[in-house]
């Protein structure tokens, strides 16, 4: 005979109405897998009358999600609302103090609250669990906990923003700009249609950076200034001068260890187009790990959307009803260190450049000065003048130099007279 | 306070030797992500004075490793012997009915006993872990049972031989012969020394297949007849011919359902260049995934060695640590069910095919009329003459035909008196 287990379902989007879906259609499934009968007994929604792809009984509809949270029926609770803090917080607050287990898609809320919730839920002997908020359909962090467990990962480097990665495809394949490529991804729900800044400024890569960070590296979420870079800024032109330069740019979330110090980072790269990150294309994500014993491991899928997403919260509800007891991430929340940060300043990194200036004699040598100056050399030098406008673009390749010396050449260039352009600038990455 | 757990592990050879030193050396490590404190209570090998990277003290070492199996101290034990039968098979047996979890990295006993020992396992309520035995340091029967579990997978595709994969790259890029790269392989212990028939006949990758076939599809493992070729017939004068052609050849493994019947198949493909599988070279496996609600997923990783063999039995072991306690396939071995086979004969399929013929007026009529009798019908021939030895290689290139006709059709080529040389084929795979 089956154990029964109940369910709370917080948050009826795209996300919720799927999950509702597949726990329902696989319910024989989940019971010979694991001996447990699961019952939804609540599910929780802005709006009861939203047009939905199923029926549901009004008895298990709450207007207000805290009575799921308090609901001593309850056994699991799923938060699909998706803010950092406000009302996602507290009703998984709530559900773990009142010993339910918790699974949330919710990067922000990992990343901004996770140390403080997975020691929640350890002292109430509950587990916390959010494989869906990094990597989409990728079990990424099922397998650096189980998979790869007691390895030493020196590096994680993923491409885990779909809508970036879609946009930045889309641009080379169909030679279109940034704003129609964007309007697109809109149109396919790819992109936020109201506010895609999160997605578009690095700052949803970097929520997933962090919490990868803590998982690979035993170390309690930082909240360090990291480095962190969008793709608003990148052009048709910079994706045709990549193509040419035979490379191809990807926005990456890397952390990494270097000198006993932790360094997280998010920006646009330049790859060379014969790696294999740089052929992970459209709406994909990608993770590459070095470990050792292991060596290095790719896992590739798709990495945003209601099905990748909901399998990954079905494979959290599994282990729970399989009964893994197990810590968030991996370990006790006091075993968890905290790992210095690195000086970003110190990094050394090559670079791409595109600015604008106006065409007449002197310019080179004064914007090759500025260059010297700031200890930066040059590698490669491309001027195309544009006779019309009595400009020239130039893109320039520079050899290693260190980032704040780098900083202090792109405020010289943006405030140096000749430039007409404010300057674009990628770095160049070997992965 | 830490329990304590005792281990055994009966094989000290790379693998055995590797794992030995990874336990002592993480031992700090498992205690505090499992709660565990992990004693390696008895080791067992052929000889005890081998030269061996470590210092062991003699009384925990057993001549017969059935004591080991037997020992009532002995909580989990490591069966790294490697027989699909024998002394393998017996360890694990008496293992599992004296209640002791085990971990094995052995793919031919459990390709061949895996049923039977799985249902051993469950009714002694113990855990019988093989992740090591498919995708070397990739967790890819972890991710299967876990990170997709309710997923409804359809076909599963994986390169799943280092051996042969490390063969055909180095072939390619060295442009050195069969026989020279196979002697390369086993200077480097890529390939076993004496005897590598196993790795290049498919063999070796049909038994990991059909041990992915019954985690993706819940069937019990079946034994029936497949499609087996291996790479011993491929000749550099392929490998260019399939880069001329803008193909790579690669050993893959498949598994689908095909009308509700089982289909699986183990031989060389020619893959178009630009796919992602086309690019994994070397000694590196990976496997592809088509689920739903999933989407697509691609585990690449390295596939051999040691170090991603002891990383994956080490997974195994925190996972028996954390306690859990585990189907063996995923789900009881009395839900498992027994799948019809794919009647191999019918399959559809496009060839390359290369062999030699007398050049000689009339030849080529009378090896196309073969073909028609057949019914398959040629799409490329290419023809290029040998004057010296009056020979004429051909290579065509065929759209697509019956496996039945296409073995009607090798038989009456390689029966044919005008053909001199048998002829070489590959299947071409759309993937």
């Amino acid at each position: 005979m089956h154990k029964n287990i109940n369910i709370g379902i917080i948050g009826l989007g795209q996300i919720g109405s799927r999950l509702y879906e597949e726990i329902l259609s696989k319910k024989k499934d989940i019971g010979i897998k694991t001996g447990v009968n699961v019952n939804i007994l609540a599910i929780s929604a802005k709006n009861i009358n939203k047009k939905r792809n199923f029926k549901f009984s009004k008895k298990i509809f709450y207007k207000n999600p805290i009575y799921i949270a308090k609901d001593p029926r309850i056994d699991i609770v799923f938060e699909l609302i998706g803010y950092s803090d406000g009302l996602s917080k507290k009703v998984v607050e709530l559900a773990l103090k009142n010993k339910k287990h918790v699974i949330t898609a919710n990067k922000a809320l990992i990343a901004k609250n996770g140390d403080y919730l997975s020691s929640l839920a350890e002292k109430n002997k509950v587990n916390l669990e959010f494989e869906a908020s990094v990597g989409g359909g990728i079990p990424i962090l099922r397998t650096i906990k189980e998979g790869l467990a007691t390895n030493k990962i020196n590096k994680v480097v993923g491409i885990l923003n779909g809508t970036c990665n879609y946009i930045l495809s889309k641009m080379e394949s169909s030679k279109d700009s940034f704003a129609n490529v964007l309007r697109k991804a809109q149109i396919l729900g790819y992109a936020e249609p109201r506010d895609p800044r999160f997605d578009l400024n690095g700052y949803d890569t970097l929520a997933k950076v962090r919490i990868l960070s803590a998982l690979v590296f035993n170390n309690k979420i930082s909240k360090n200034n990291c480095l962190m870079n969008g793709i608003e800024n990148i052009e048709l032109e910079d994706i045709k001068m990549a193509d040419k330069l035979n490379f191809r740019i990807k926005l990456l979330g890397i952390t990494e260890i270097i000198n006993n110090q932790l360094f997280e980072r998010v920006h646009p790269c330049l790859i060379k187009k014969d790696t294999y990150i740089a052929n992970v294309n459209g709406v994909m994500n990608a993770v590459i790990l070095e470990g050792k014993p292991v060596g290095q491991s790719l896992l590739q899928g798709e990495g945003a959307g209601p099905g990748p997403t909901s399998s990954a919260l079905m494979s959290d509800l599994l282990s729970i009803l399989r009964g893994n007891i197990k810590y968030p991430f991996g370990l006790p929340f006091k075993k968890r260190k905290k790992i210095n940060t690195y000086d970003k300043n110190q990094y050394l990194n090559s670079f791409y450049l595109r600015f604008d200036v106006k065409d007449k004699p002197g310019v080179l040598s004064s914007i090759t000065k500025v260059f010297t100056k700031n200890k930066i050399s040059i590698k490669n030098l491309i001027q195309k003048p544009d006779k019309k406008n009595k400009t020239a673009s130039i893109v320039i390749l520079t050899h290693e130099a260190r980032e704040k010396n780098f900083n202090s050449l792109i405020f010289n260039l943006n405030n140096n007279k000749s430039v007409k352009k404010k300057s674009t600038f990628i770095r160049i990455e070997k992965v």
